[in-house]
């Protein structure tokens, strides 16, 4: 039974922008071509163009799409939570090659003439709402303002990873978010809160 | 009378290299062009390519003088001189494009194939050199590691001043090294040290 249209529109739409992810991953924006892509994607010049007109509307979409690429894990209210995201955060950009070619594009986008804040701003509004969750589990500190620190956070963790990635092809980023977070910690929580968090111990991987 | 050859050479190197951190500040990497280059810094063909055979040369030597194109003000050995150096150098940023386009070089430089680390690893020993004068004046907590503080803020600095650029092409910068500051403070120094130090306020630039 052939799939309905829409349905295969989608799925085609998908596999391009998976395709371009893994494309953008490998060769940067610069490095990377539409024909590359389709031939990765396995669609028509057709196919493509229904669905993207340029490498540009290629990448603007694998950036917008930085928070479907992982899935966020559930977890208890509070800042343990968000410290386990963030480490969450760099296992994935470790191994998942979607989510790392979306961030890598936010960071570099300015060599091809992008300025879109989107994705650092639905990172601070995900880290805001943790933030408030450990407001309300009375963790944080009175004075600190949440929407603060999670901008903060966001600007700090992204450059952070920049550096990892520079320095160690980002073997050494979950040491370097270990640094951060315990040097931030005492500015952010109350004593007794920093008392009961778990600051996730460094596991090098192996050179691949 | 006509001057030496040798001053001469170095002259063009300097012009050649000002020019090119011109054209990359404005148009970045991939925008560049030897010839944009070549026309801003008033060479021949000849003299570029006696001092630079390609576009990714120029790119390294700009990334290589990263601390040159800024005037570190001297100071009094400790903690304030790290945070006021910060805070000249998001005014460097604003106003100093060879600084801005080694940055932005920096920052990007995935984009174009490079991976050098030498510009964040010569931070972090400016940065580091800055937090040993603290801990001789007693302004660092016990057990900070002013090693790992060099590591953390230089990222953290890094990744702060993109999303600020992203977000308001720098404009915020101060306010957002301010928070920066505020956050990490009470995890790298004494209580009475963090009484005598001073975060210069915010002053919003016009706009441009």
């Amino acid at each position: 039974m052939a799939e309905p249209k829409q349905e295969r529109a989608v799925k085609t739409r998908e596999a391009i922008l998976y395709a371009a992810a893994e494309v953008f991953d490998e060769y940067g924006y610069t490095g990377a071509s539409i024909s590359k892509i389709m031939e990765r994607a396995q669609v028509t010049q057709g196919g493509m163009y229904f669905h993207f007109k340029s490498k540009l509307g290629l990448a603007q979409a694998v950036l917008a799409h930085q928070q479907e690429f992982v899935t966020i894990p559930h977890g208890v209210p509070g800042l343990q939570r968000l410290i386990d995201l963030n480490f969450f955060l760099a296992g994935e950009l470790q191994t998942n090659v979607l989510f790392r070619a979306s961030v890598r594009l936010a960071v570099e986008q300015g060599d091809f003439g992008m300025r879109d804040v989107t994705a650092y701003q639905e990172w601070v509004e995900q880290f805001h709402s943790m933030l408030c969750g450990a407001r309300e589990q009375g963790e944080l500190l009175p004075d600190i303002d949440e929407r603060e620190v999670a901008n903060v956070l966001v600007g700090a963790y992204s450059g952070i990873q920049v550096f990892s990635n520079i320095a160690s092809g980002r073997d050494d980023l979950q040491e370097r978010l270990g640094s951060m977070w315990r040097i931030m910690l005492p500015g952010i929580a109350t004593p007794q809160a920093i008392e009961n968090l778990r600051i996730p111990r460094h596991v090098r991987r192996l050179a691949a």
